[in-house]
């Protein structure tokens, strides 16, 4: 593991790690921020996954979330949206291959050498960051639209690993959009059954635990209606009297702007849910 | 004019506009952040100045400002850092032309014929802004290293122009470091006593106004000694009687998660002397 930046923020440290991943057979960077608390004792985790396009490096630069996990005392983990390098597999396209990983664990050539960040993200890393930080056991999930998606169908996979889950604009049921039928298809297979698991509105059926979901999502988001269709989350989650705390927020588009003007309630909803209070 | 971004933020709306610059003689782009206040009433407005290689994308996108401009009620609007496009002259370098203006009025070949920075923020923008925008005549100015020398010397330039100043990481004696030794000969030319009106710890001596100038400085930062050099403005204030706060803040460097840690306290101070209190 190797250090590839350190940044002095709010009174704790903002850095940028590259290491060699197991699960995804190439060299990864996740960024990290440690905030002023951790120099004194270990603290829960809160794993953030980003949307399509990005790296570790949109979060950490404009979501303005380091002044939050200084006031509640929050490490905050944020990987990169797939495997990289030269000998990752790619596609044309924003929306297939690097930066476009969708959090699953792909079965099908070419994808399935690397395109791992379901097993990544749910294992390798909390590991990885839990034996080399001051980090507790305790962890909580949060993401944007893809990585949105991510969220949710992690904490839905895997009862009582996480504390608590929120999402912005996520796509709540991607073998039903465009976006997620593509990339499924590729890292998948045609067998629709097999995207059951993968898709949060599917897994909210047999969820084996209540943990109540947290939902922003902007009106004016250009996604909405092709992409994101939350009304698709509410119906599954009524169906199945699942806790959802949905939040349509007028004006709102799909940009970290909007991630950002909310990211503080998220926070709020974590840190309780983690035990953590205001400095 | 023409308004190329619209993004919701914090209650009010991140903008970004495009227009024909009469100064720099060429098509300009400035972001604008309109608080929720704007809608009911005429606000103040912040101008920020952002430094060397930035567009009028980073702040807007890195610095977590619009939280505090909502709170408050102040206008932020924060330009490009150069003339643009195909007509204007550039040098290799990120140290001179495009993305590194100055915010002076170049009076030599090639410069002259755009690179008008200072006449374009301290006149061309705030008669734009206030023409098209509910802004109020009330101005403060603040900026990052080659903006925050652009911000000091807007400030001592124009008694009267500003309500309050603050500069993060500010060029401070830029006669007498490398950036500003490199910009100004090719700028201003080889007379050196020409560079004064210019250079914020000479105009310090004839200030005509005891405008407090708010500053602060990472001691980590990477240009401390060879660029930035603080102790100057230390004494320059000190022999002038000049009324300064600097804050030496340990551990902090040169980047944007420096400006995001301090920027609240530095709307603050503008707030306070604009009149304005939190929502």
């Amino acid at each position: 593991m190797q250090r590839i930046e350190s940044h002095a923020s709010h009174g704790g440290v903002q850095e940028v790690w590259q290491h060699e991943s197991v699960a995804l057979n190439c060299t990864m960077r996740f960024g990290i921020y440690l905030p002023p608390q951790a120099r004194a004792r270990a603290c829960p985790v809160l794993y953030w996954l980003s949307g399509l396009t990005c790296t570790e490096q949109n979060f950490i630069t404009k979501a303005g979330a380091q002044q939050f996990a200084a006031d509640y005392g929050l490490i905050v983990v944020a990987p990169d949206t797939s495997p990289r390098g030269d000998a990752v597999a790619d596609a044309d396209g924003y929306d297939l291959g690097k930066g476009a990983g969708f959090y699953v664990d792909a079965t099908q050539a070419p994808w399935a050498a690397h395109y791992r960040m379901h097993a990544y993200v749910a294992s390798e890393l909390p590991a990885l960051i839990e034996a080399n930080f001051p980090a507790t056991g305790a962890r909580s999930i949060s993401g944007h639209s893809m990585g949105g998606h991510g969220a949710l169908v992690l904490a839905l996979r895997h009862p009582g690993r996480y504390r608590s889950v929120s999402a912005f604009s996520p796509i709540v049921a991607p073998s039903r959009v465009p976006w997620g039928e593509k990339a499924f298809a590729a890292y998948l297979g045609d067998d629709r059954e097999a995207w059951r698991s993968w898709d949060a509105c599917a897994l909210i059926v047999n969820a084996a635990e209540r943990l109540p979901l947290l939902v922003d999502q902007g009106e004016a988001d250009e996604f909405l209606a092709t992409q994101l269709r939350p009304e698709l989350l509410e119906q599954a989650c009524r169906e199945a009297a699942h806790p959802l705390i949905l939040r349509r927020r007028p004006d709102y588009d799909h940009s970290y702007y909007f991630v950002a003007s909310f990211l503080g309630d998220h926070f709020a909803h974590h840190a309780q849910a983690l035990g953590l209070r205001p400095a």
